[in-house]
């Protein structure tokens, strides 16, 4: 199967820390790469994963919180710095344009290549990209500030062709697509060959659904369902539920029930709140409900 | 003496890289903190560097370009988020309040601290801060677009009482400010005492000087003149000579010649071109007319 993976460029919360840095992430899909929010210093994590620039086309801004997208300019520039012509899509509530446009034409003169904004509307749930190969959806969450997480689904997969059938059958070339979509094969004597012997079940469709920054928000559990990975935040562990509350924000113990009940595969959590050392009682707090969560660190990669 | 300290945050180029963040300093006079430039990162920086945040209330940008000053608006933001209240006095060309302000009205709204814009004409050489230790002055550059250096400078300072003399003397309290001025004592008897059987010099008035992005400006020596610490960019070697000179940068090589030329004491190199592994090649260079050239590293601190 062609890789599908998360890279994590930043999991940390509004301050940043010398643990962690602002949110950040890349979703690795065959090549194609696309981002997920980029906080201040994200261009210089790309770096350090060594993830190419150019074959970033599609930027996904949850929400207009600064360590969500202060990075934008900085990496925008750099990729017209490196003589990129491809455009440049970034999808993002209407006001990073107004933002972001003026800083653009004036610090970027003579870059050439074009950057499209694509608003958002984070109070529905929609589908705001898709390619012959994937859709993203927007999950409307519940923050201070109009947000929305990002579903990435694979559409589905053609069947396999079963290679001693093939050559049994000694079917045409021109056939063979048709049949991957589950057509029967009917023989020159007119003999119809069901496609379950001409085939094999097509790779599965994986998805991976981005949750932050949000109070916990059960109505999305159906739009994730079953969902292969999970990455929720978890800013705060359940000594701080008050605050996380009046911010708008997830417990850790929040984000498992999601998980829980969206009947996630695997739950990643992040977006700590700088006043924790490290993420071992947001862990504990999450394995209680959701055995195995794992906790998101910069430079990790989940392969789904 | 008081610490006079340059530290330095970033000391790349218009590329960020693994080896050097964008470009910013802090100057630590005392216990008065002062920033020059602000590339991205610059927050994230100081807390690598254990700088207290909350001592800085002057940023001198030298000019918008993005890897000098794409991390203001993070730094302004965190301030924010850290509770301060004290203003904040940016020096920066006016571009960049047309610029900034948007952003921080959207970005940090209910923050509790005015930020205030000061407009420097980068064509002129004028003093655009002073308190009652020190003056900052501007140094017109060289560059693509409007750019200046700043020269910190402390003022002349008070001679030192010689104890033994004082005590002899019986001089009384409310007469000695004025013996550290220069004046003479006059005893009750009339008797005239020449200051200098009372005082010793005044410790020496420090100097820096920071000269980033500029091709030579040898009209500035006379304003740099025996300067204690230069910081001069030396973005190419010899062998990118004409392309130094295309993108109004210096070499090493003329880096060490405008040292030279001021008599400067001191010389750090910095905002090296990212296609430099190290800085030996630099430091070479500029050696062969200003031995003992230092080349400047994150988290480096040079004292004055």
């Amino acid at each position: 199967m062609e890789p599908f993976e998360v890279h994590i460029l930043g999991c940390g919360s509004a301050l940043p820390t010398t643990r962690h840095n602002a949110s950040s992430q890349v979703v690795r899909i065959g090549n194609k790469l696309f981002m997920i929010d980029c906080g201040e210093g994200t261009q210089l994590q790309l770096r350090r994963g060594h993830i190419h620039f150019s074959f970033i086309n599609h930027i996904f801004i949850s929400h207009l919180h600064g360590d969500h997208c202060f990075g934008l300019i900085g990496l925008i520039s750099t990729f017209g710095l490196l003589g990129r012509t491809a455009p440049l899509h970034i999808y993002a509530d209407r006001k990073l344009e107004e933002l972001l446009q003026p800083q653009i034409d004036f610090y970027c003169k003579g870059m050439n290549y074009p950057v499209f904004f694509h608003h958002i509307d984070a109070t529905r749930h929609e589908v705001i990209f898709e390619d012959n190969t994937i859709t993203v959806e927007t999950l409307p969450q519940n923050h201070r500030i109009p947000c929305c997480g990002f579903l990435f689904k694979e559409k589905p997969k053609r069947r396999h062709l079963i290679g001693d059938a093939v050559n049994y059958y000694n079917i045409p070339i021109y056939m063979r697509q048709a049949i991957k979509d589950g057509a029967d094969f009917i023989t020159p004597e007119g003999e119809t060959i069901p496609n379950c012997r001409l085939t094999k079940d097509a790779d599965p469709s994986r998805s991976y659904a981005y949750c932050s920054d949000t109070l916990p928000c059960p109505g999305n559990c159906e739009y994730i369902k079953d969902v292969d990975l999970l990455y929720h935040e978890a800013t705060f562990a359940d000594s701080e539920q008050a605050r996380a509350k009046s911010t708008h924000h997830s417990t850790a113990r929040e984000a498992a029930k999601i998980a829980k009940e969206a009947g996630a595969k695997r739950l990643a959590i992040g977006h700590y709140s700088s006043r924790y050392d490290d993420s071992s009682t947001l862990q504990q707090e999450a394995n209680e409900l959701f055995p195995g969560t794992e906790c998101a660190d910069e430079g990790m990669v989940f392969s789904i």
